[in-house]
């Protein structure tokens, strides 16, 4: 038996405002930054789990105290116990009602349970010497199911559902981990397409974008129609007629801007469009999506839990689902999400880039692959090539793909050096 | 001019668990606290903004940072010009692009704003000598839509939709104004029904209840159907026939448990059912209201937004509309909820109890009385009897009414030998 004895906090920012690098038509200056939380135990191991939420800047430090106010949940807990009932501690963190009443269930306080679920996920797959994906895509169905809280999902997705839809991909698991270790997970990348750059670099990063071998590249949209044109068509010349261009708004617009805007765009042939409007809209995504079909829409980096992602799926409000790592609580409520998406036949393209996003979330689209959807078809991992160098097990790519990750852990551990560094500090 | 010069906040708990008061089918064990707010100014007129965010217990220190968070938006500034512009107060808030990502618009940041916020107007109704129903009263439709952001609510209702609903209900303004004065405002109460008490107490305090002239009582539900059942007899004994009983049941079930759950109490005559599952579940809930019609359906307290409100309407999800004073942005994000209960013809009947909540949410159901649904048809404020004395304005009751306030100010200040009594402290 080993005691969970270490429990660390870090408010972590790097100053990516400077340089533009993130902008985009709500967030014009944002500079990324992980509320990081470091678990430690008196195994001996020298093994830890390292997790954190991701933020843009100010506020990190309330996301912070969320997380450390957490640490009495865990200190002094058997480490073996907790680690072999993960759906428990999920279940022990979400169901305390006190904490619940902060929520439910979305903003900080979700966000800060799933960074302590996940810096456990982190132990554990440390432990039992795997990556996180693959250890998820060793376990069984059942297994599986016992780490997803039905709750107010039983009118779409119940246990059954859920134990059907593993138990028919688990045929082929052996021949998949064998593919993506031999393939890798395609990307796409967002790296051309930020607002805060100028009409050379989109139209040369555009360029290299295809020559590295994606067929998808992203736009940020919404801030000025005759811009977004004017991008758009040196993009569209950049790659030609064969690549898939989609485009993201950020939130920017109303129900019908939404629709008028989008229609104007359609020309330059469109892959999606991303988060078109609030992410709380379930009945305003669907009618920009009858509004604008054949296009398709997609959504969820900030749709704040299982049971917003349900409805977007029941009202056919989104094509492509985007999970994030850190926005929901923690790999139980995404392997939830993975579930629901597989159950109504929607490809799950994982939002990424950030701080550490992508390190972390290529391990949930590997598990998809392997042991819930059994396919790539459709399917891709945001790439963003950026603060990849302060992780201690940074994405591999070759060319358009991400390589499947054989370090055990969750991709979550931060280098020291790089807290020490970016550690924020106010100075009075 | 004046500037503002104090910013602090406390973490104040009551330990009311030890009574069961407040006891639901989710709530077992509430502590009732408010991570509350002072806002002072250099004016030297002795005027102070209060408010505060309703917990109940754990996270309350989280949800202190997040409002702590917010002092450098204020501290320094000038007093007349943020209280001259309380929209643009909102805005600068609500659409701070780091802060945003926190929510967006939901959980702790969230909340954290409408306390500041409606600090502010807590501070505004003290200088123009009113209570904050009057003061919202007397503006001017232009005024009150200034307040309001439409952002994402324009496929419901636009600022031109507001502004008919406003100027439709100027007349008779002052007429109401009197009336509310002379008469009050309706209650409901919910002291007889918390799951914790005994069948004696819950049969005493409906007889008292209806002795005190409460034509409506409500009662906790979730925990067991026979025991609801055995209540609700109880209740209904007690009460005769033309009380109606409301029954709340705190998001304890899915989607068709609510369905089952709520025909079995049928029989009883139930005024509504409270909060049947997830407050984020607008599908659900629209679903229950179908399957459990002519049932009425309410909910709203942990409604995290004008968009879910939104929403809530456009699906027929609801049929009582239940706003709270600190669970969204504050009175200018509450402005807009009330406008669009207009615009669908819902009527609104606020959320209260817990600590302060009767006393702030009052005024905005007099303000909407007066200003903008021009009727209390159907209208009730909840009521329940625990923590007034902590107040500086305590709420007046005559029988089942709610008194209109003449005291200057919002309702919203503690009591300093309250907050310094019940200050959380952590011992280590």
């Amino acid at each position: 038996m080993s005691v969970i004895t270490d429990f660390e906090t870090h408010d972590v920012r790097f100053p990516t405002s400077l340089l533009l690098d993130g902008s985009d038509a709500m967030n014009p200056d944002p500079d990324y930054s992980a509320a990081y939380v470091r678990i430690g135990t008196d195994a001996g191991d020298g093994l830890e789990g390292h997790a954190f939420v991701f933020t843009i800047g100010r506020g990190n430090d309330v996301q912070v105290a969320a997380v450390q106010a957490l640490a009495p949940y865990l200190l002094g807990r058997d480490a073996e116990e907790l680690l072999a009932d993960m759906g428990g501690v999920w279940r022990m963190l979400q169901h305390d009602s006190q904490l619940r009443w902060l929520g439910p269930e979305k903003g900080v306080m979700h966000m800060a349970i799933g960074a302590v679920v996940n810096a456990l996920w982190d132990l554990k797959a440390k432990r039992e010497g795997k990556p996180l994906w693959r250890l998820l895509a060793e376990l069984s169905p059942e297994q599986l199911v016992d780490l997803v809280d039905f709750r107010y999902l039983s009118d779409a997705l119940t246990r059954e559902d859920a134990l059907s839809i593993l138990r028919a991909a688990e045929p082929g698991r052996a021949e998949r981990i064998a593919q993506l270790e031999a393939e890798g997970y395609p990307a796409y990348t967002t790296g051309p397409g930020w607002l805060g750059y100028s009409d050379e670099k989109l139209e040369r990063l555009c360029r290299e974008a295809v020559a590295e071998g994606y067929t998808q590249v992203k736009l940020k949209v919404g801030a000025s129609l005759e811009d977004d044109k004017r991008r758009l068509a040196i993009a569209r010349a950049a790659v030609g007629p064969d690549i898939r261009i989609a485009v993201d708004a950020n939130q920017r617009w109303d129900v019908a801007d939404a629709i008028a805007w989008m229609r104007e765009l359609a020309p330059f042939d469109i892959a999606w469009i991303e988060e078109p409007t609030s992410p709380d809209d379930v009945l305003g995504h669907a009618a920009i999506a009858r509004g604008i079909a054949p296009m398709r829409v997609a959504t969820g980096e900030h749709a704040a839990n299982r049971v917003m992602f349900k409805q977007f799926l029941q009202a056919g409000a989104l094509h492509v689902l985007q999970i994030d790592y850190t926005r929901v609580a923690g790999v139980n409520e995404n392997v939830a999400n993975l579930l629901l998406a597989a159950k109504f036949g929607v490809p799950v393209c994982p939002h990424a880039g950030g701080v550490g996003l992508c390190e972390a979330v290529q391990h949930l689209a590997m598990f998809d692959f392997v042991a819930v959807s059994g396919t790539m078809d459709g399917r891709m991992i945001e790439h963003v090539d950026n603060l990849h160098e302060h992780f201690a097990t940074p994405v591999e790519m070759r060319g358009a793909r991400y390589l499947a990750p054989r370090t055990p852990g969750a991709g979550t551990e931060m280098r020291a050096e790089s807290i020490a560094q970016y550690e924020f500090r106010v100075y009075a």
